[in-house]
């Protein structure tokens, strides 16, 4: 008997899988098409036989798997192990993933939320490892976020703590796709720094980013943080309106559950310390001068792996817990 | 032996005190004046003592303490059971308070701050009683907070979390005590919304206040709901800018540790439903959909005993947790 844990993040396009040991080191991976339009049992079969697949490849046996860790976007019953909807696959509605999965692999299954297994795995083994509390980001076209606190996740009340992305900034402020107005994720998610740049331009305002604007009908956080790189104005005061927004919901969750540390994941940490660097500056600019510099702000080291390895960590974390069903 | 819990909350007036049984029902309680330039030794002397009379008084014997708590203003290492300094009592300076207290009492002592004392207090026999996440604010001179989370309190990395009143509702907005612009406490405290009354009367708006001020020299929050319940125009603005500035406050909180309820305590909830109904009114306006009335948003009940029954009961909590030390 071999102690590994299976890591299954899932995404609208794809599905990550990965075999972890007991000191959570990587024993193999593999990414299979999510195909959600073929059904829920298609789907989860797919999954499971995936998971076999790895399994015989590391030479192991279904018995070595002592829990498996699953993430998807929610909303879902993560306690009760059911997704209840998913934007990206319409066919998916109150699936008992967990038992199912249960059924298949006839190991315990844990479940979270996609963001919060991400904010596990930086947590255990990544940019948030060796600290009790942080507080995590994903930029990307929306604005995710995880709360560990005191060695836990935050989950609330009914297991949706930790929407970040729609803490309100500027009450009244621009329309969030979620209703409110004034989110972080209004200004500062990936599409919304685009939008923003877009918009300014569209407005009169001057930039090279006119240009790509014209030719290819829209403009990308990438193209923003590339003509910010070769010195444009209004990419500047893009990058500077992202990174405040960020700074602000940094302050203002310093001031709630108090982290050692701020970790922001995403597509749109490719812009490195262009963008971290002002995140800080106006974090410090902001802040109270007692908490200047007490915050650390930095990146997530895991890359595309944060959803596997954090699954798999938190499969672990609630075997170790006692609390496997 | 009779199982007993002390509770003690320490303000710069006065300190109060009270013996609960295992069911958290008061025994009895007094009030002792801080008398706080008298210094750290004489004035936790004077405390010990206050506990031995009422513990003589209830016919009990030291022994039959099973646990102290106490509650202070911070900044405090309250882990460590150390107060570092306080406002209100410039000649306490890094006290061991908890060792003072448990040499002079024979039982161990627990310590947390004021607000998270409070809190305990409410979520464990007050408005807060019956769900596993709330989130508390105190609306005094500043904005006090605090957070359980998950049935725990959020106590944060270096113990500062839940401070509540720092959260910023509107960057570069008006300044506050802290250093920082911006934040509820700038708003919506008790201070904060006379101050609002005041300054508005001053830069010329009209309102049945204006008498108090060119009487008084100033405005205090009980002055504004007053002339709020006769119909004053001014009145009714400046509560509406309280009650949307904590309305956004208790989103930002939804959307971060997700409380099943939102408790409003200290002075200015005097003010009743003409605050309470625009905070949920507010916060309906504002919130997405879904959450509309998702939160119950209510007030505290138990008044000026929150603190010695919040303190005993934290007690008795880590009794049970097995961690007294």
């Amino acid at each position: 008997m071999s102690e590994t844990y299976v890591g299954i993040d899932v995404g609208g396009t794809n599905i990550k899988i990965g075999l972890f040991d007991a000191g959570l080191k990587l024993i193999c991976k593999t990414s299979i098409t999510t195909d959600a339009d073929m059904g829920p049992d298609i789907v989860i079969n797919n999954m499971a036989n995936a998971v076999k697949d790895l399994i015989a490849e590391a030479g192991l046996s279904l018995k070595d798997i002592v829990a498996v860790g699953i993430g998807t976007p929610g909303p879902a019953k993560y306690s009760e192990g059911i997704l209840i909807r998913s934007t990206n696959m319409p066919k998916f509605k109150n699936v008992p993933i967990c038992r199912i999965l249960n059924e298949k692999l006839g190991a315990p299954v844990v479940y979270d939320n996609d963001a919060n297994v991400a904010c596990w795995g930086e947590y255990v083994v990544g940019a948030g490892k060796g600290v009790k509390d942080i507080v995590f980001f994903t930029l990307g076209t929306g604005i995710g976020g995880g709360i560990v606190s005191n060695g836990e996740l935050v989950h609330g009340c009914d297991e949706n703590g930790a929407e970040l992305g729609h803490t309100i900034i500027y009450p009244d402020g621009r329309s969030c796709n979620c209703g409110q107005k004034g989110c972080v994720e209004a200004y500062a998610s990936a599409d919304s720094t685009a939008r923003r740049a877009a918009e300014a331009i569209e407005g009169g305002a001057k930039s090279s980013l006119k240009k790509v604007l014209d030719k290819k009908g829209k403009i990308t956080s990438k193209d923003v943080y590339e003509h910010l790189a070769a010195g444009d104005k209004l990419a500047k005061e893009i990058t500077d309106g992202t990174a405040k927004a960020l700074a602000i919901t940094c302050i203002n969750m310093l001031h709630a559950t108090e982290p050692k540390r701020i970790v922001f994941a995403g597509g749109m940490i490719a812009a490195g310390d262009a963008l971290l660097s002002r995140i800080k500056y106006f974090f410090n600019e902001h802040v109270w001068t007692l908490k200047k510099e007490a915050v650390e702000i930095c990146f997530a080291t895991l890359g595309q792996d944060a959803g596997i390895i954090g699954a798999a960590a938190l499969a672990q974390h609630t075997k170790q817990q006692g609390k496997l069903k």
